[in-house]
């Protein structure tokens, strides 16, 4: 079989490659994926999977950092314009642009699920010769929005990924099931999809990404660890403006509220326990220069080693806030912009991929363990597969890159995508095999 | 009348030394005044005067800054010791060193108060010949307190007022009411005795003070306007010891709490009606250097040139410190020190007392309308009658000034002492007059 | 002459409605009146002033808020677009938009100098039919930019004035110094005016406002006092980016930075002699969540009842600042933004105009003391005659208001532009009258 | 050699607690514990050792956190009247109490140097009948200077093992050295003993500790990493007295500079490559509640995993106590208090001790690797050993403990001692044995 699965991958490399510059073309950002997500519904429909999205997939109280109601119209109209079926735009309604695509194999057996990622970023797309997107025309027409982060190639892994084990379906027995997840840029989108049970059946849970600390084409990382908690919150601040000169007493500082915060925010204990972060990275205030300022604006971030670390630190920080507004006496409302648990690769799902990739010898250099160091939703998904006693993993699939990850000039080597659909479908169909 | 009460004051002179230097030997500090009070009202009850004191003249509910159970009894213990009769300090109990002395004469008429502070600060005196007190051997034998504020010659002045009162009560009508304060210093008495409404029924109140802004013998201000509203406060941090390096995170401090506080204390707002004050005078926190501070002290004051500005400040200040204290979940307790209200002399009054000074001849310079720009808790009688409906001044009577006040070379001028008495015996007798 | 001058400022009226309504329409902001300045600069030239502009009038190193070079540029281009004439556009380079017109009289006599000033607001005009403006289409047809204070009916009074004199030119002696003046409001264009010396040799110096504290047609203030000295700063703070996450102690936190310096320039301490004020305004930082803050900006003022205590407020707040950067170390720049000097009106040159204004019996109501309680960059002028012995004074022309100063729905009764032309002209005849 | 030594170690043991409740008996603080080291010397000179003191054995420059030199005069005198050979402490003038003891053998072989400390703490101890040191007569006499770390039994222990060793000198080559180090406790000793050279020819070096994480007696750590580089500061603000009501602004607020320091060193960002740790222990300021406050003290410490971690910390610290006092315009002086490198044991030392206990079987538990997570000045004495290339380790000797370390009723199993004294010598033996 594996030799089928890379003959397959390479049969399709060349589509995988004109999906990926086509999603390029028309990046979208979190929660208004509506463009893409048609095109992955579509698609994965024809391939004979059971395809659920919007409401079905979504738990709409566990979206975090929704655009308005007007944008999401606004986009969703765009990606009309630009080619989405109308009829699963509609089914998407609120931004709930996930999808999950489910195929019941004919005997019974374990079920695997394989996610993805699909929205862009938040940055404007170089437009210079030397950035290959601009050069070879699939430069992003949708102006400060980019794939700047490789969800394009991920999406068309993944459709790739559905394809071939669609083909070899009758050598799988129990069930695949393909989440294409919105909105993973700013943490925001696996929390709803998980909230809705989707993973609770998994025997085993395989997520990817391209490049990040695996930055040469045929370098691979199994061996994750140190996926730190996360906590994304915005605080807005509502005080009472007053003339600065006249009547100043009579105000009610917002700014004053929210630099106390900042101080008491970056002020927060190290925890004995772990590695603990916490950074206040935006902050605006105040409407003119000689008027006590009536409204500020911070948003800031906890990171933990593990979730209690992460609790710790967020809930150190809301009461921080709270402090700083009574302080002035101002009004405060936090909003949760996103969100990730802290987790792990399963380590015998990690090492079971480990041992394909040699036996597939597509990769030149297996990486030892590996630092995340960062977040990544995909550990709610992640989180709650490994609670319920299934295994899960992400993998680094390595790929030359021409700038760095949210960079203007970020571009990848087109030729990873194969390695990665070759190397999931073979570890999908390794797990779901028949004859094992 | 003028004449004899000239030249009575002028024999007392002798005796009022002596009491003042008397005084001054056994200085005791703010509610704990046993001895001198126990002089006080035993005098005055010789001279006919009804003499009420302890629960009878002071509301325990509103005394602020007392002193420990222990210190008090310590200190009554010592009073004794040092010839303060017993069944006049068995009548102060708690600190309640409160006297006052009233004497109603024979015909129907208006009610004059008069108020005079007794106690001494928490001063070292100087033990050096350059300082008469030391070399002429009426030094403070009470180590740390010192009369150096001038009370004990206020104190004086006031027994040798009410005997001169006693001398010419034929010629008398309508009553005096000679009040003797404890705990002037940090403001901290007299609100307990207005709240008792012993000047609920004056028609005129009167109260003065040696030197100050009158630093010559010879000097007097009768035109004072300014008194500060202030509130003393100190607040009590209580947080959670913990090891700063194996477990930070189990601590709640306390002095981070403080320092929190402090900052946005000072950062409260200037008010646009006049001028306002914060001061955060003292601060001590933790117990290690390597332990999550788990207390914290700060002991502060705010001002306002009115009442209503002052009360914007203590607003305010209360709200910050909750604020810091919520900020890093420690519990805050703040206790009321003192506090003084604002005002300025009834005008008539002190223009009566202006006139009355040049017909005596004892004064060389009348002071031009004097900003106070201090707080002193005299306020709360003068507001109180004010309010009712009474005139209510407070004057300096000028001395030669051997330092500032506080200072621990502090002495005054003697001289003073008897053109204090025979201005405010004649006052009081202006007013009180039968003829009039 | 009283008469003569009446009629003449009635005859004037319907063009000076006109020359209002149409700096309106076309109203722009500080340094970039190049149309207003033109229209002004010809119609004095062709009165008989002698008029000088640019480098002639403004000391470049004292100009302060000064917009970019490109944006100077630009507007420069729209005004000529708007009908400026280019050969005044052309000598008014680099936002030098100041004029001084100067006639002088046959005889040998006193300098008087007038002063206007040109500048609109930040302020995007109400387009609803309810503003008059809009109603009856003079509203500002630059978007963003309105005459939201007045300053269009100050220019148009200017002219008014200047045309009288110049009919009057005959009766009068000594020299007029008409000034108009760019780049009131945030208080940025008189110092450069000032720092020419075109005020120091006048032995009178009047300045108008219509409106403010008069806010009815009929009402004069000539006695005004406490206009407080400002500065207003702008403080820039530059650190280092770093990833929040994997790298925080790489990072250089300006956010940071800024946030302690608000806390500390509000614990500036209250000033005993007199009035004081800080407020940030306005601050800005930071370009992502998850990123150190590489940078701040912070919109300040400070303000005081006299220059000295402004000095004091500013002084220590450029300290607090440096101190700030230093704890992060990040860089800082401050840019001093504008600023004003504390003054009040000369006494005599109040009364004289107040006798003046009751003998021409325009005004129904002629207000007592008023305090400014603001700040005008006009006591630049004001302080400098002041100091060379001249006179100066400040008065308020009443005028019904539609709504307050700087509001998008401000508007004024045009029939106080006629009061004010005629006081003005009289007042100016009065002090250069060939047979006073 | 096995059994002499356990034979020796027993017979030595009732005098190793006699010494040990002598020593407690008379607990001395840091650089003042010249009984403890005169009775060291003393000891150690009978027994044949080569003993330096005082200035041989300390580098004045780099001993830190040392009493005033009338401390430690007054500290001399005492302890000449509790029994100290004034020969001794006449050459540990200064608080110059550090011995090194060095015995050379008859053969060329390896340096093994040994550590122990000598000083008390700064605890009152406790006076129950609960606590053995109290019931049974040795609790201290030196009132509020208690052994609450065990410190006594090191110095005990290091007698014992120093007269073993004299008494197998004949089966030992090379050379020892006894370390007897005085203010360990603030970690403020062993740097200047270090920077003397004392450890610079050791082939080997040792050090231990009575309990800390060995808890019961029998346990045995040898596998000892984590201890954490540390620094100890304090920083003295000095700004300017200010009566806080009538003249703020002449003041220099030391006190508000110290909150603004607290607030801002709490804020140092967390580092990547490790635990990093700043604490604020304690704080005072000011004189008086209405004078703006001209002293403040701040008393904190700083921690890292690695030696540059707290560099990091400590470069940042004295960059923001900088930074806050020019925000205040007030003078700041840090001193260095206190200080530890990072290290861990060199891993074949560690193993070697390990085995040695397993075949002297006195320790029924070997405990694994265990983390430090604290700070001891011993690792000067380590890093410099590890540095030129010598093997150095610290090995943690469990006792049942009546209490925590620095507890008023701290206490611990005498048998430990002997279990000590028995391994340090035979591991000494080990290392220096003739026939190995």
């Amino acid at each position: 079989m594996d030799k089928k699965i890379l003959e397959l991958a390479h049969k399709l490399q060349a589509k995988t490659v004109l999906r990926r510059r086509d999603f390029h073309q028309y990046a979208e950002a979190a929660w208004t994926e509506f463009r893409t997500a048609s095109i992955v519904a579509e698609t994965l429909e024809k391939l004979g999977y059971h395809v659920a999205v919007g409401e079905e997939v979504i738990a709409a109280a566990a979206m975090m950092g929704v655009p308005s109601a007007a944008e999401i119209k606004k986009e969703a109209e765009r990606a009309i314009a630009q080619g989405a079926n109308p009829k699963w735009v509609q089914k998407m309604q609120g931004g709930k642009t996930g999808i999950m695509a489910t195929y019941v194999f004919g005997k019974p057996g374990p079920t695997v699920v394989l996610r993805f990622d699909m929205d862009a970023n938040d940055v404007l797309e170089a437009a210079e010769d030397s950035h290959r997107p601009y050069r070879e025309n699939f430069a992003s027409i949708n102006k400060g929005i980019m794939h700047a982060c490789g969800h394009d190639g991920h999406t068309a892994i993944g459709l790739a990924v559905a394809e071939i084990l669609s083909q070899i379906k009758d050598e799988l027995k129990g069930s695949v099931k393909m989440i294409f997840q919105p909105a993973e840029e700013g943490v925001r989108g696996a929390k709803a999809m998980a909230a809705k049970g989707l993973v609770d059946d998994a025997d085993y849970f395989l997520g990817m990404h391209l490049g990040f600390k695996a930055k040469k084409t045929g370098q691979l990382a199994c061996n994750m660890k140190g996926f730190l908690a996360t906590s994304k919150y915005d605080a807005l601040f509502t005080g009472m403006p007053a003339h600065a000169g006249a009547a100043p007493e009579t105000g009610k500082n917002a700014l004053l509220a929210a630099a106390a915060a900042v101080l008491n925010l970056q002020a927060i204990s190290r925890h004995s326990e772990g590695v603990s972060r916490i950074n206040v990275g935006v902050m605006s205030a105040g409407t003119g220069r000689n008027v006590i300022p009536p409204n500020a604006t911070i948003k800031f971030e906890t990171r933990g080693l593990t979730t209690k670390i992460n609790e710790y630190m967020a809930g150190e920080a809301l009461r921080v806030i709270q402090g700083a507004a009574l302080m002035q006496g101002v009004e405060v409302s936090v909003f949760e912009m996103g969100g990730a648990a802290a987790c792990s690769n399963s380590s015998k799902l990690a090492q079971m991929t480990e041992k394909l990739a040699k036996r597939l010898k597509l990769f030149g250099e297996i990486m030892p363990e590996c630092d995340f160091g960062a977040s990544e939703d995909c550990s709610y998904f992640m989180e709650r597969v490994q609670h319920q006693g299934g295994e899960a993993a992400y993998i680094l699939v390595g790929t030359d890159l021409a700038a760095g990850h949210h960079d203007a000039h970020f571009d990848f080597d087109e030729a990873a995508l194969e390695l990665a659909v070759a190397l999931i479908s073979a570890a999908a169909a390794d797990l779901l095999a028949f004859k094992n």
